[in-house]
């Protein structure tokens, strides 16, 4: 039985007037109402009216220096916010784009993908336009393979309708979507009112009712119970719910490599990110001799999953997402996530959990973190496990890590998040250059929180640029540079010395001073790093960049065993 | 009737023994057949195999710092050598070239795409993989969109036919193709033995010599025929037809913007560029008022026609490329280009030419271009145009010069180039930052001409970072940095003041130190300018960055006569 539910985020403005509302004002109106006060991107002629309607508009525009590094900030907007958008001209600007919404969509990121287009006037001459590919279709046909839902703006008395399905879509599934808007239909004005129809979501209570009863059945029955929650926690908004499950039924959480930080890594419940053989040996031996595994919202991918060295026995799983939900080897369909787990939450079974192992409760851990093995000199070479150390003392609640991928994604994974931090990465589709342009994203949609990011010296040549974005709009990171000359984690995984996995040496901290601000160290030890983190620390008011010299060969403990893994594919 | 033809370019390596050599190996063997010595990239995991069969092989791999640069660089290889390559790893390699190879596309430039992914052994867990966007042909499907051919080369006993077809495809097609090769079949040795088939190419003898005899008749009753040349004469090597083709018939050539240096600019059978109302005039004059327009391998596009502000009567035109042939309004199917022209060339029908007017002749070419107006003080603020003038003065046969787009374009259609000069630029695709990184690609494939780079700030910031390669492979490229302080051509495009315009200001002059090598030059007045071109050119053994500072409005003839019309679109 299928009953129609109205979705909680869905906004009800069907009683605004669109009278005298023009397509492309239309449009704006409607991405300021899911909460998206800025928007990334770079102009083109295609899309210049547009942006004129933008500047003119409270939508603030932040102009990047390449479109990928648009995408990548409208992404990380959107994980912290809950949407963001992008604006970029027609082929040269929207297919540079994307890497960046491919991640999205692998992630889960809902990324609003706005690009001008020809006018329709224009099409007709039967001549080749500047830009144009191989017809005028190419470009929505390319972005149908990675967003969830498009449309092209093409007729008036539709445009408004499709403005509200395509947003609905990416709002409701957490994936990009595509609106491509010829340039001569900004400024029309759709000769019909149109009213917002709060689209209705169809559940299956039944199913879902049954569901929530043999999960509860089987809670009740565990003794040896585990939550392992994943990336939808964050994505869907039921961090909260999260841990109302875990404090109401006692059962302990881990969380995937994508989740890390969907739940504060200082609660009491929270045992470590589980990552099968490649992770906390004592976290991968309480979640695979549980017997009972609650997944929520989490991806079965294989950095996820340590290269799929995860032992889950189905038997003992519930694997609860957005889109499917399945019990052993049982599959209930059209369940909402949240309904699930609010109803887990209601009926509060009593679980006989175990006792959280002494090596996995918060104040070991956090004993873990501190640098205990410092014997004073402070001269020993940099070691990027030490470094990580070293940075968890200044973590705190209003701090935002950015990993980018490699090592700076391995070694990030030793860091602490603390409740209301916090930790975007890649981790999935792990897309070289992420992280300076989320940072620009991040620092853009939370200009209170200070931003961190890891990058290694591969990732920082491809997207490094947009630190000037950085600098120009007043924002302050602390950019950690993991300098180890080339691709670090390449090495690792393919034996051999290859000259690919070099990179040309930068003299990376003159950068700040081309770009007109900021502050730049180049360390090499651990007690100059350990001074120019703390003077970093100290100077909010500034970017800073910290060169760390590493050694060719250093690598975290994580990247070590996740190489050991990986490099069996790579013969 | 069709008789099937053998191709000119095809290579005929039937003969050889495929014995022992694996998949990996033949590619690299076919590479190489067809001049391919260079291959530009980034590794990544799903492609470190075939990685280190390239090192081991006599082809040079080209590190880039982002994959969308070496796709810009493979595209110059590609327009110098008549092939080019790259390589790169699974979507988040892949998918960050789908601009690059977009513009090749439009531009008709054979690149070969190959990219690793996933082992076949690996797809069957049915886990995501990291790097995997929606399912593993999402990468594929994509590439279908802007490649003339494609290949997964899942099977053995396919691959190595496989491999010659896609090849093939872009050799003829000028076109590129992507090559998908899954890490676990790189090493694999096909079971059958393998011979090349030379693929047989179907034209039409009969259309073609009806063709040939309508337009030979056609040139004999013209008084006043003209040929506008078109970039397909530069990628099908039909340069030396072009030429005998208007020496022997006496008919003089006007190139279109794409098609700039197809024939050297300093022949007396040279009359300029036709760019409709926004070229010179007495070009345009003189085209226009032709009886007979031979249009050879020339792209109708907006910007080659000055946004079609080109007035050419139909019933004048034979209108002839790779893909068709129309005489005013009736069209031949399957007639070869070259077999077209050499049959013109052959008939030599005598043509009632007229004179070259005195203003279109060499000698009143290279006095317009002479810097004549100097009053001898030198501080003039620099323009656009005079700059163009300064840099035509230096210009020789073994010069390469690459216009970024905007008015480093516009600007360079004002440069006269040499006899075996080159100039390479994305005058229809018009994709920003296409220039350095074609520099790249230029310097690789011919180390032995000097390589002038123009381009603007904004186009700058987007790939500038691939000078460091430059740096690090001992080129020595010129780099005029055109600093107008934004996107200096949408300003003309769209009147008033725009913040979204403005680009945030780097100090360029520093990035040559912190890449490692060469000297850099700020300037802002026409005799500064004009030293530092002087120092650059007498130092060919390092790089050079003259950053030139413009005023904000400056901007080249062409491009105020272009926005004028463009901007028509743009309200």
């Amino acid at each position: 039985m299928s009953v129609p539910v109205k979705s909680a985020e869905s906004n009800d403005h069907g009683h605004r007037s669109t009278a005298n509302l023009s397509i492309g004002g239309y449009l704006i109106q409607r991405l300021r109402d899911y909460g998206i006060e800025d928007i990334f991107g770079i102009p083109g002629d295609y899309v210049l009216s547009f942006y004129s309607e933008l500047e003119r508009s409270p939508i603030n525009v932040v102009g990047c220096t390449r479109e990928d590094c648009a995408g990548f900030a409208a992404d990380a907007y959107s994980r912290l916010r809950g949407m963001g958008a992008l604006c970029v001209t027609y082929c040269v600007g929207g297919l540079s784009v994307c890497n960046s919404i491919a991640g999205a969509y692998a992630e889960k990121s809902p990324v609003v993908v706005i690009s001008g287009s020809p006018g329709l006037r224009e099409r007709s001459v039967g001549a080749l336009l500047h830009h144009m590919v191989r017809d005028f279709r190419t470009q929505v046909d390319v972005f149908e393979k990675f967003t969830i839902a498009g449309a092209e703006l093409n007729d008036p008395l539709t445009a408004f309708a499709e403005i509200d399905r395509v947003l609905d879509a990416c709002d409701r599934f957490k994936r990009p979507v595509y609106i491509e808007l010829p340039r001569d239909m900004v400024h029309v004005v759709p000769a019909v009112a149109h009213g917002y129809a709060p689209v209705t979501r169809r559940h299956d209570s039944s199913a879902t009712a049954e569901a929530i009863k043999e999960t509860v059945g089987r809670i009740a029955a565990a003794t040896r119970p585990v939550i392992v929650a994943g990336v939808e926690m964050h994505r869907f908004r039921l961090q909260d719910e999260l841990v109302r499950l875990a404090e109401t039924t006692g059962i302990p959480i881990a969380t995937t490599m994508l989740g890390k930080s969907v739940v504060s890594e200082r609660h009491p419940m929270f045992i470590g990110l589980y990552e099968g053989a490649i992770g906390d040996a004592a976290v991968t031996q309480f979640v695979e001799d549980s017997d009972l595994v609650l997944l929520l919202g989490a991806f079965l991918s294989d950095i996820n999953l340590g290269i799929f060295s995860a032992k889950l026995n189905p038997d003992h799983c519930v694997y609860a997402t957005s889109e499917s939900l399945r019990i052993s080897h049982h599959h209930f369909h059209d369940v909402d996530l949240k309904e699930f787990i609010s109803g887990l939450i209601e009926a509060s079974p009593a679980s006989n959990s175990r006792a959280i192992p002494e090596a996995l409760r918060l104040s070991s851990r956090l004993a873990q973190d501190s640098p205990g093995t410092d014997d004073g000199s402070g001269a020993h070479p940099l070691r990027t496990s030490r470094m990580m150390e070293r940075l968890n003392d200044y973590l705190d609640a209003d701090t935002i890590v950015i990993a980018d991928v490699g090592d700076s994604l391995f070694a990030a994974t030793e860091l602490t998040i603390h409740d209301r931090g916090e930790f975007l990465s890649p981790a999935y589709y792990t897309s070289m250059g992420f992280s300076i342009p989320a940072a620009l994203g991040a620092a853009t949609a939370r200009p209170d929180h200070r931003i961190v990011v890891l990058v290694g010296d591969g990732a920082f040549q491809m997207t490094g640029q947009e630190l000037s974005t950085l600098v120009r709009d007043g924002h302050n990171p602390i950019v950690i540079l993991l300098d180890n000359h080339g691709y670090g984690t390449e090495r690792y995984l393919h034996a051999g010395t290859w000259k690919y996995n070099e990179i040309h040496p930068w003299k990376y901290s003159e950068l700040l001073n081309i770009y007109g601000r900021g502050k730049s160290y180049v360390v090499d030890t651990e007690s100059a790093y350990a001074d120019a983190l703390a003077a970093a620390w100290n100077e909010p008011s500034t970017p800073h960049l910290i060169q760390a010299k590493l050694m060719e060969n250093d690598a975290s403990e994580t990247l070590k065993k996740m190489a050991a893994r990986m490099g069996e594919n790579v013969k």
